[in-house]
């Protein structure tokens, strides 16, 4: 699932009388009740991706002008890097190796020119880093905005999904989280965000290197990628394993650039697009390679809470910082306010 | 690649700047200019679908509102229906068993509600005709049209491409062509289609197990589904397979609503959206199992054409008919006129 990184209560306000959680409840709707029934299926929708004989991960991510970014804030080459990395992100999720992507470009005619080839070459620059190619796509005119879709295909001879997490497990994340959210939210507001943060939102790092070096070295009971947010990331992994988890708020690793304190905790929980991972190993199981992992690929773990047995997400923090919002991440069909 | 359904020169009059055949080009500019290097990548892009490693093929087809359908000619279920079929006619042109596909909808907020379970279940009853599966896919909002891009996943052992055509084949179809087209050009110009047209644009059949059928009796040299139209998927056999294809206009199977004689030929080699087969096999193999063909599938195979050694595509007809316009297909973005 992408989650969205923009649009503002004016542009979309006739949203407002969708729901929050409206969004999961539809895919659902569009699953239909049907378990899948195919032999060559390991594994069907509900993960981050799906499982196919062979061993073959199969994920889609869609990008949405006017959604997902406004054309005063990526250029097509930023856009098309993105949205491959958003799909390749899932591929990282299950600690897949990446093969490749196909993309489906819907573009204005009048961009057409322009745009087709500046986000082909967004997309092959993600590419180039994790070692894919640009399987095939399709391409049509849009009498609205530009669309784009990207399918990752990846491998992996034993996929990391998101039901294996048990109580006693620790969760840990990669990097720094919030920094995607908080340039967009600059950006909404009219003001100028750091380079940092337009950074962490306009080049994110889809951690497949990382996930691989994880798996090797450790039992991976259970790993997502936060697309949607620390605490509605956090619920997959509970509802899937069937098990609570808690987060402890001053313990996630804010983007540097955020407040410090419950502000920024806030926004690293309610964040979105870090596509860090978030992954829960046996206790004890991390600490001893935190060092070689930052020495490797310049980037932190953080143990950021437990998994418990029970039901749901918990957020625990000081007692000076109050109740700590949850909430469900970003949802494209409910829009505050 | 989606040929175009719809469109009128009015709705979509500032695409007139662009020529023909720019989409092909286009979609060129997005794959850029370096071949796939990845040793799971058996077959890049520019054939029906790509092959990795373990016999997997996929390919994606992109729907859009006001290009490939009105909401006054298809209903949301239909949508989902011909927006699946068209995807796994792709699997059908390599000869590939379907797995299933994942779909990805871009959907207006006030349009959700009901759109995303119909689209669902269409795509899910196109599916249970051929034994795959909804694998997954992904929502958003759309502060524009309807788009839904649906990746088709199948399997073979020795996927049919589009390349191995040689001097002395025939070429063969499927079915019978044009009623697609036939149907959208009477909507757009305000008259009602025949049943049979718009069945054939509401309900294509994508032929899958026919595909399979004839590639376990007969040696498929190359084979494409008819997407584009009859001389604009002929051209893609003749450019990949580097030969001349001839076809003969007075043999063309044409739907059985249109006009017979020239226009009618006319219309089923510039049609779309057939979902046919196209498929080159040495001469005299097809003959002996025509009827078994027709009483198996209640379907016709009709040669069209041959394979001489040289380039492009040719039609010949009878001298009264003059010269036949072989066109390049539809073209998103290209409108005449």
């Amino acid at each position: 699932m992408t989650p969205g990184g923009g649009g503002s209560p004016d542009d979309l306000g006739h949203w407002a009388d969708l729901g929050p959680g409206r969004e999961f409840d539809l895919i659902r709707r569009v699953l239909g009740p049907r378990a899948p029934q195919n032999e060559r299926v390991l594994l069907g929708p509900g993960d981050d991706g799906a499982v196919v004989a062979g061993g073959l991960i199969l994920s889609t991510d869609l990008t949405v002008e006017g959604v997902h970014f406004r054309r005063e804030w990526l250029s097509p080459r930023e856009v098309g890097f993105r949205a491959a990395a958003a799909a390749v992100s899932d591929l990282a999720a299950m600690a897949a190796e990446p093969i490749g992507v196909l993309v489906s470009l819907a573009l204005p005619a009048d961009d057409a020119e322009v745009w087709a080839p500046e986000i082909g070459e967004g997309v092959r620059s993600l590419l180039d880093r994790i070692g894919g190619v640009l399987l095939g796509g399709d391409l049509s005119s849009s009498p609205g905005p530009v669309m784009i879709d990207v399918v990752a295909v990846g491998t992996s001879a034993s996929p990391v999904t998101r039901a294996g997490a048990i109580p006693g497990d620790e969760l840990w994340v990669t990097g720094s989280l919030g920094g995607s959210r908080a340039a967009v939210t600059c950006m909404e507001g009219g003001e100028t965000p750091t380079t940092g943060m337009l950074d962490a939102f306009k080049r994110p790092n889809p951690r497949v290197a990382e996930a691989l070096w994880l798996r090797e070295r450790l039992a991976l009971h259970a790993m997502v990628d936060l697309s949607d947010g620390l605490a509605a990331d956090s619920r997959h992994i509970a509802t899937a394993s069937r098990v609570a988890v808690v987060l402890e708020a001053d313990r996630i690793p804010v983007h540097p650039d955020l407040p410090i304190g419950k502000n920024g905790a806030n926004e690293a929980l309610q964040g979105g697009e870090d596509y860090e991972l978030l992954f829960a190993v046996p206790r004890g199981a991390v600490e001893p390679m935190v060092a070689k992992f930052a020495e490797r690929f310049g980037v932190g773990l953080t143990r950021v809470g437990n998994v418990e047995s029970g039901t749901g997400v918990g957020v625990v923090g000081p007692p000076e910082w109050g109740e700590m919002e949850v909430g469900v991440g970003f949802d494209h069909f409910h829009v505050e306010g």
